[in-house]
């Protein structure tokens, strides 16, 4: 009746007290009490430490703190026990709105109106209406098919593109190798929503930016990664602001994280960075769904969720 | 079967052109031809120069090139004709990317990322759900129904204020004087989409600002004002960022246009400065609609969207 919560890289404290506060009849611990700790059944995990979950011979479960978990798969001593991972309104909701954000910050020129505003610069661009444009997003799981749906209440155009095929209403879909020629010739607005998997690293590199459009209705490609920082070469993403092969983009997630002081991406005037902070998990939120699914599967269900060791997400 | 294009502020150009093209049959002139100019049947207008509608004898309706039409009333020689303002998807389209982009802007915590951005700062803010916050909208009308609409797909509450009564699916409604004060004290982003008339005049003021809600989830409240400046007091908005009252501010719209270079407003790290650009009147997108209407007219039908000259929109 122990779950293990083991989370490197930020203070747990608001997930122990979630879990105490509401499973109050499980131990929760940091820390495994010993080596060979029997007495974990589960793991709840957010980068764990390399190692510490093979040293629990009675776990049954891993479950991730957020949607993606290369974070865990990365463990080189990866017990072999279902690995589940989030999948939850709130945290769809809150990447949509990342999404539909930066969409309309790049496709309304707030980049450029910031810099009018500076200069004391009373001056209206030329402004398309949304069916003009087509953002084309990578990755049409949880998240893509939410954020594509939001956005065409917008108005936009919407193309998608995955790694099996996809029909989600609304959007012209594309998908494996073959269909990332014509996804990205259609895309003005290009969001990232695909998980790191060793097929899509440094998948945002130079060869697929310049496969994007030359010329959009608000002058240029934008790109928005918020998936990570694994899949962008950022070199490649300097030289394409550069030389406007992409007139700007938006960066939640980085290659280092937290982004180095020395990266040129802090100061880029057509670079908008946020601190991995598109869709963070709320442990009010995902703590009673992480619990709801223990008891479930106490009781002898399946558990929902689980990652495709395989595929890598 | 002359219509007279009368527009000040902007060229009449893209105007002129989509009218010659859509309407061959039909003269389209910017001046009358002369005083007492009988051949003038209908007028467009942007700020016609006062006085100008008042020398055709033949006018049989005024066609208003934005959704207000106070730049219209406020002519003292308006001749007493029909009034037809712009109801249109493409204009209610724009206004709503205006509202979501800046409420997302200032939800998502756009500006203090920004300035950490500036500072080489990666520190995540604490953010709130969309369900945790209410947008209250001003105006009730076309733009603010649509607007409630999409703000709604993206999860925020949504509490809406109008001279009568309504009843707007999704949305909490007060109306009336009475109605404002539960209206402000529910709102934590405060989204303006009224027409000024002699009832809204300044009444963006000190003591409504000071109704608003004290704390809300990202801090405090956030003024977006996309009605007219009209409806604002920038002196006060400047007193109200400046002790607290309002954390943020978006104006699209000023008591003078274009924004004075001497105003505050301009270098105000807090507000965010757009020319009157929220939502454009797009020639190709509105003269089909104004040309069907004129022809619905010749055939006997009634215009639709007039204005009530007596409420001032
Ligand atoms: N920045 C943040 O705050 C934040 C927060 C949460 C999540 N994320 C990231 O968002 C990612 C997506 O989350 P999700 O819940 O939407 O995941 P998901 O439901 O597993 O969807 C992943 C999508 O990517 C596609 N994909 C995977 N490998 C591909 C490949 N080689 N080629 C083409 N498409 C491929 C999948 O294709 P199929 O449909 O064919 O399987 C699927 O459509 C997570 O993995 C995580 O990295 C970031
Ligand atoms: N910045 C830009 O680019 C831009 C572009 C287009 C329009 N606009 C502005 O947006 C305004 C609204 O357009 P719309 O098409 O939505 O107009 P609308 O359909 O006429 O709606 C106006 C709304 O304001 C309410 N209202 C009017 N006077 C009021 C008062 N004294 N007290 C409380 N509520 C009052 C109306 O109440 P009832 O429902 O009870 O009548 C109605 O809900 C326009 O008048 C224009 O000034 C700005």
């Amino acid at each position: 009746m122990t779950i293990l919560l083991s989370v490197t890289g930020f203070q747990p404290t608001e997930w122990l007290n979630a879990l105490q506060e509401r499973a109050p009849r499980r131990a929760v611990i940091l820390e495994p009490n010993s080596a060979n700790d029997a007495s974990v059944d589960y793991a709840i995990v957010w980068k764990q430490k390399p190692g510490v979950l093979a040293g629990l011979p009675n776990l049954k479960a891993i479950f991730s703190i957020g949607a993606g978990v290369d974070h865990i798969l990365r463990d080189p001593h990866l017990p072999d026990v279902p690995i589940v991972r989030i999948v939850a309104d709130d945290l769809t909701a809150r990447m949509s709105e990342y999404v539909v954000w930066r969409v309309l910050d790049h496709f309304r020129r707030g980049m450029a109106y910031r810099a009018q505003q500076a200069a004391g610069l009373w001056h209206d661009r030329v402004q398309p209406a949304a069916h003009e444009m087509t953002v084309g997003i990578m990755g049409l799981g949880e998240l893509g098919r939410d954020a594509a749906q939001k956005l065409g209440v917008l108005g936009f155009n919407i193309v998608g593109w995955s790694r099996t095929e996809k029909t989600v209403a609304g959007v012209e879909s594309f998908y494996g190798a073959s269909g990332l020629d014509p996804f990205l010739a259609r895309t003005d607005i290009l969001v990232v929503l695909l998980p790191i998997t060793p097929e899509t690293h440094g998948i945002l590199d130079t060869g697929l930016f310049s496969r994007l459009k030359h010329r959009t209705p608000i002058g240029g490609p934008v790109l928005i990664n918020a998936g990570r920082g694994g899949l962008q070469v950022e070199s490649a993403i300097l030289k394409a602001l550069d030389d406007e092969t992409l007139m700007e983009a938006s960066l939640d997630v980085f290659e280092t994280e937290p982004l180095p002081a020395s990266s040129r991406l802090w100061k880029h005037p057509r670079v908008f960075v946020t601190p991995h902070a598109a869709a963070t998990s709320n442990a009010q939120a995902l703590v009673p769904q992480i619990l709801a699914q223990i008891d479930a599967f106490e009781r002898g269900e399946e558990l929902q969720h689980l990652v495709d060791r395989q595929a890598g997400y």
